[in-house]
């Protein structure tokens, strides 16, 4: 060993002492005749000092020491004359016999401190040394703290961490595969999982009864902001269960890991939101609830008073901002462009004030009376001060951008606290989506997710109205406005699952073609089951209080999927490639 | 939830209380008018009971079970007039007042019982169905239990589990790679796994002290018995270190598992040998110590006695087989035949029987005196009975089919209890190999491997001989004849890995080329540092007293690299292909 103790380690008990200890120079600097050296590890920092009166060659070394350099050093553990009490070895300093220097270090491209110098490109080609940053080294921290503490809480749950494999098979649905072609079965290729889905329910068939995998999964899909092509979840799969006792468990898998890892008492029991008040009250499947404004429908408040707009459309929605009705002129028109903007959609809106003296403005003034004015307002629970916002159109689409709009106001109030943790249960989702351009049912999750056994009835009528009601024993885990997980109760009886298929307009070859497979093994004994899975790089930024998930992998890759540190993907050699028995279509950079 | 308890719970404590249980009918029998039925879940068995006067329904439904049914029955505990001491659950059974079928099975093509009477490959094509028996169960808890046993040690000792990502680069040295061609990078491929060394020797670089992962590796083999594409390694690496700390650490984590998972101590310290011990002792470089039947070297005592054979060979070598003097002729010459197959590639074996009453017989009586043979008895140890047998060649080729012999003799003497464990250390490797052919050394590890440091002046010494005797910090854990993990401290001084790049004649753009990427992010300050890695497979399988790590693995794959339980690999469609900017030259099977 090259040290006696870490850098984070000594405290005043331990003046008097001689240790040694290894790490890296954080910085040095010189002070009269003394150098003073930071020396930096996984677990702190501890002040070196090398004394005026010191060895000339020992002076000379801690001269010559650069930024980053890695030495072992010696000497005795002193009280500080000046204590520093910002860091836990803050009390002492170590006055120094001797220094090794066990490898020297270039100056590195970028300042390795809490808050870097370098661009975020330079720090993704050097993330080796960006490693080194207190946020990031926190961050891997708490990701293993999180693991640890979920696999504890499973296992003491009767939960088998089972792995499944990565080399696995094509699938004609859902997202696009990665696939690895096959050098042994010529012109075949395996594809890389999206999920364990398949084997976590095989799993069940074969009577594992409680399952879980923090597992990697990929998907090659176009990315979007803040996506990686590989990702981490919690998947977990358990029988004989009803979605009450799925909801439990991982109600309280939730609640460890607030308690054990962030000290934080979540509510118990969650609360739980169906999926129409959801969309209702926030706009959202995924609701922030750490605060209000809830979105009110004002239809019937508002139509019949001669303003076309409002008259002519199937929903009209607001939003009351807490004390918002000071914005001027110039602010409104600024959030109007910002909700027309394509990626929120809106034609327009419309606002009104309930200035602090009780008077109202409004952009549709001339429509409504105060008095008409002061109506919708009561009726949302506003007050003197208070902005409310309008939106107007198709129900579920209106909705959704007041949800946005909402979540924006939030911003701009300060009201989304990244410590402040708002978690709950979205329950009673819709089983199928209707789509009107197929004129076709869809599941809102996937064929294999079960109805609510008391919608049953609903689930074999043969009207579009009855089956639009049928909710799904689907739950989603949603944290500050982010779905972290989410699952369901399967379909285990092979009557249900073919009405399923017929519903969905998928014809028993069809089925057969696409889900025999996991239609066979269920012939053989399959017994009620359900899961969820948790999206766990997310999980860790959120418990950091991140909202992007970059800094919680160690490795990253950036938004073309690639990994600039060590440049990949890249090409291989064409042996490689007649190994594989593949050619190349596309043109090189080069060509 | 669809019960009160599961099938492996109940005692007599229970008697009297109204329970429901659910899981997979094993067998029903009719005794008289009455039917039993053995229930089965993951925790156990639990009869049940439908007496002769229970409700016609009740009866009709008990009797139309069929074996893996999956069924909730509800009842009374009663204690059993006739006890069954085999199962915990043995002294009670439940009189059933109810059956709910949640759902039928087809009849199995493999019978559910602990031996099967299926074959291997209908049982890997119904791998759901093989996975519901008793051993392959208790291997996937076993590895369960394994690998939560080495995150808590490792977790206690300040490691931290750090994802590194699975599409990385491919690279020109070491086995095949498996690749993944890139949609969003026409031409270009990322590449699986052989494993993280690199990111977790940048992980030292970046200064995170302590890592662990259990991960899956990936490598394109030609796949030997009992290889499989994608396997799963305990991969750690240390910093500040030195070859000591490393064997400690491990050392503590193997204790670890064989206490708390198999209620076994092991020596402590462990059994340390060096790699020349072990060849010269055991001709393996795994040797199983859990016997003796050593190697002796006897060239000086058999050579110029006019054996020509013996006179014109490097190494004469033998083994005493304790008690194998009676061998029949006919069972020498079977063994004879068996040294001489290619897999072993003797020449001959020349056997000394020491018989019972002190009296010689040997293939060679005409070369040497009864004296001559009983020197050679007595230099090897043997007593009266036993059977010695001789190899003779090049050294260490020799010691090699000596290693083999002797391992074939320990099975055929059963001297190789699966239950029985000796682990140890093997030490000291040399550093380099000499190729004769290509008239230059190779790594015997591989190029980072630091050589050890008293050998230091021999590593820099330009004569062939010195560099020969130069010793690896390298090691060893193995266990019963197969090395179960291995490691090294690594280089981490730049002029130092420069030496060893000369020594395997590597020149500076080669070095650049092949590894560039590692050696620049050295230069930023890489502490000592040093690792290994564990096969988990291997370590489960042996812990459950197998050789084969095929039931070890949830879904294995077979020799062919297939999963034959999804039929993978497979073609993919055409679409795909253009996607990914690929061509196959393959010809299809149908073409």
């Amino acid at each position: 060993m090259y040290r006696t103790h870490t850098c984070g380690e000594l405290r005043i008990e331990n003046a008097g002492q001689t240790v040694t200890l290894a790490g890296w120079v954080q910085r040095t600097r010189k002070l009269g005749g003394m150098t003073f050296i930071d020396l930096r590890d996984r677990y702190g920092i501890t002040q070196l000092v090398v004394d005026d009166s010191a060895a000339a060659e020992l002076k000379e070394t801690a001269d010559s020491l650069g930024r980053e350099y890695v030495i072992q050093a010696t000497g005795t553990v002193v009280e500080r004359q000046s204590k520093n009490p910002k860091i836990p070895t803050g009390d002492i300093e170590i006055g120094l016999t001797g220094i090794n220097v066990l490898n020297k270090a270039q100056t590195p491209p970028f300042t390795i401190e809490d808050v870097s110098d370098g661009g975020e490109e330079l720090r993704a080609r050097y993330r080796y040394l960006d490693l080194r940053r207190n946020p990031l080294r926190k961050a891997l921290e708490l990701r293993h703290r999180l693991a640890h503490e979920v696999r504890n809480y499973l296992d003491g749950k009767g939960f088998l961490e089972i792995e499944t494999p990565y080399l696995i098979k094509s699938t004609p649905e859902g997202a696009r595969d990665f696939v690895v072609p096959s050098r042994m079965n010529p012109g075949q290729f395996y594809a890389l999982p999206q999920s364990p889905q398949t084997f976590k329910q095989l799993l069940m068939v074969a009577g594992y009864d409680r399952y879980f995998q923090i597992v990697r999964c990929f998907r090659d899909e176009d990315l979007r902001a803040d996506r990686q092509p590989e990702f981490t979840q919690i998947d977990c799969e358990m029988s004989f269960v009803e979605q009450e006792d799925v909801l439990d468990t991982f109600e309280g898998m939730m609640r460890t890991l607030f308690r054990n890892v962030l000290n934080v008492e979540i509510p118990d029991p969650l609360p739980r939101m169906s999926w129409y008040d959801a969309m209702d009250n926030y706009g959202s499947d995924k609701p922030d609830i750490r605060f209000g404004m809830k979105i009110h429908e004002i239809t019937g408040k508002v139509q019949g008073k001669g303003f076309s707009v409002f008259d002519s459309v199937e929903y009209v929605g607001a939003i009351s901002v807490d004390g918002a009705a000071e914005y001027t002129r110039k602010q409104i028109d600024e959030l109007t462009e910002w909700v027309k903007r394509p990626q929120v959609g809106a034609k327009g809106l419309v606002y009104i004030k309930y200035n602090a003296d009780g008077s109202f403005k409004s952009s549709v003034d001339k429509f409504y009376t105060p008095e008409e004015l002061k109506a919708v307002a009561d009726y949302m629970g506003s007050k003197p001060g208070d902005l409310i916002l309008v939106l107007c159109g198709s129900r579920r689409k209106t909705q959704t951008m007041l949800g946005v709009l909402r979540i924006e106001m939030g911003n701009r109030l300060g009201l989304r606290d990244p410590h402040n943790f708002a978690p709950l249960w979205i329950v009673d989702f819709p089983l199928l989506e209707w789509d009107d351009e197929t004129q076709r049912f869809y599941a809102m999750h996937h064929p294999f997710t079960a109805p609510k056994p008391e919608h049953l009835d609903l689930f074999y009528s043969d009207r579009k109205e009855d089956l639009e009601k049928v909710c799904a024993n689907a739950y989603d885990f949603v944290l500050n406005g982010t779905e972290l997980g989410g699952g369901s109760i399967r379909i285990h009886e092979a009557e249900v699952q073919q009405r399923m298929f017929e519903v969905l307009g998928i014809s028993r070859e069809d089925a057969e073609y696409k889900f025999g497979f996991i239609i066979n093994a269920f012939k053989f004994g399959a017994p009620p089951h359900g899961g969820l899975a948790f999206g766990f790089d997310r999980v860790c930024a959120l418990f950091g209080g991140q909202e992007t998930i970059r800094d919680y992998i160690a490795f990253p890759k950036n938004n073309q999927g690639r990994d600039v540190m060590i440049d990949s993907p890249s090409y291989i050699d064409q042996e490689q490639m007649d190994e594989l028995f593949l050619a190349s279509t596309a043109k090189k950079d080069n060509e």
